[in-house]
């Protein structure tokens, strides 16, 4: 199999240009879609997009609940599948929890959220990564630049891009407490980053990323082409829509304010992953490589 | 000496109201002053004030260029004046700049500025602190929460709040840079830091502050009571003054964007130095405790 998107494979980076279309139904087709057409021609150019009061005041509330008794039956918990912060006890994430938990299997299966990731990936989806994020008001570190799209083409053999992250926010996300960052455009560029992946780096890469960042440079100039960089905030509920391959990061939270959202990825049915292109082994089940990839929203999900 | 204001001597952090007047000349005279009553009444409630083209585009461009000069010609000085980044040989901080560098003496002592801080004060002034900031893309850290005025007075035996910092922005500050966040509202209470004072502490806080940063519940105490957080944005040559017990901080600018400003902090004349209130060694001079506290003003200086 061709590697569209080698990286992690030369000394020196390189930028390259996207292989792959960002909005994978034809345009012409956009009368259809559950987005306006302003929405899809931001998403088209930006990599991302937020959306608010797609669920209702009591939705949101419902899922805030959620995640704090998720966390709580998770305390003293030994699983893989929660990360804790570097420097202290505390959860920082815990994935597949739309496999593991019922309550999270019907939000990740919602039919408008499905609307939505069926059109922009067009075509039926499954979800390749779950997780809950907990961002504790003093305590939560920051996450390095990278595109997800390099780590799951490299670490998990996801060929092209066609997947997406859709990122709910659980608590109000303000400019002070380590909202997302975006670069508007880089979804449109493919950084080849430095380095050699190392066996079983996901383990290091959950708590900080070391591997799979891009060099400055190559940052700066992603930066500059897209005029800026944009910051996701947005009151509890507001839905962040970004790329597998838009470039993002988050500083730490130094505030009080917590930032805890559900951030789920969803990825196109004709998109499965082969062997990773790394060369390193595959990260295990739970972060990434599902069995399970049929598509989802063919059965009827609760409300 | 009474200490009014004392830190660090329990094991149980404490807050207490702030017992010195925040505008310290009588608010009858507003109309004296070269602020406008807003923006008084914004300083007095809030600690903190911003004013945008006080410097013209060529003073602020000015500036610049001195600055990088500055660092340029300092590369390779060994000085205890100049801060490094605490994993790399950058130029964090260069201190005392207006005691050593004729042009930054001219600007500690510009008569737009010094009419400001007069008024704030309600005395003659001089500098107690002067420092460039060099906050480079990428790679700039965060500095904790904290009152200056804590250290100061602990530190250095600045007996009462009749302080001021004065930022000038010579980068463009914006909200996802590592700006300045402040807590509106903190200036008016103390907070009684844990933790005895190690001797020569000041080399380790000036690159990352571990005593007189305040517990985790009086930070949110303080954020509670007034309404939340501000972040200073603004364009180069945006002036931020703070009071010296406003609460404040900044995250790692993760950027390619710098973030630079040249900071004075202003004394009054009323306020000399005592001993350090902790008990422990003096700072030396060129951080702190001036020999010279001639009032500022008396001479011409030029433009």
């Amino acid at each position: 199999m061709q590697d569209f998107y080698p990286s992690r494979v030369s000394d020196k980076p390189q930028i390259t240009k996207r292989k792959d279309p960002v909005i994978h139904t034809d345009r012409r087709l956009d009368h259809e879609a559950p987005l306006s057409k302003e929405q899809l021609d931001f998403y088209e150019k930006n990599g991302f997009l937020q959306i608010e009061n797609l669920f209702s005041e009591k939705e949101v509330a419902a899922m805030q609940k959620a995640i704090f008794e998720l966390q709580d039956s998770n305390k003293h918990t030994q699983s893989d599948k929660i990360i804790r912060e570097p420097d202290s006890d505390e959860i920082r994430s815990i994935f597949s929890v739309d496999q593991d938990d019922e309550y999270f299997k019907n939000i990740a299966g919602d039919e408008r959220l499905l609307k939505i990731v069926n059109h922009l990936l067009g075509s039926d989806v499954y979800v390749h990564q779950s997780r809950i994020n907990y961002k504790p008001g003093f305590s939560g570190k920051e996450f390095n630049w990278h595109s997800d799209f390099e780590t799951w083409h490299t670490e998990d053999g996801m060929p092209r891009m066609r997947a997406l992250s859709m990122s709910i926010a659980l608590s109000d996300n303000y400019i002070h407490n380590g909202p997302l960052m975006l670069v508007p455009g880089s979804h449109n560029y493919y950084v080849s980053c430095v380095g050699e992946t190392p066996e079983n780096n996901y383990k290091q890469s959950l708590q900080t990323q070391k591997v799979g960042v891009p060099d400055n440079d190559s940052l700066k100039w992603l930066v500059e082409k897209g005029g800026g960089l944009s910051v996701a905030t947005g009151k509890a509920g507001t839905i962040t829509i970004f790329e597998s391959n838009t470039m993002h990061a988050s500083t730490s939270n130094m505030t009080p304010y917590p930032r805890n959202n559900l951030f789920m990825v969803y990825n196109s049915v004709e998109n499965k992953l082969l062997e990773p292109f790394s060369g390193a082994g595959k990260r295990p089940e739970y972060i990434a490589v599902r069995k399970t990839t049929e598509p989802l929203g063919k059965e009827t999900v609760l409300k």
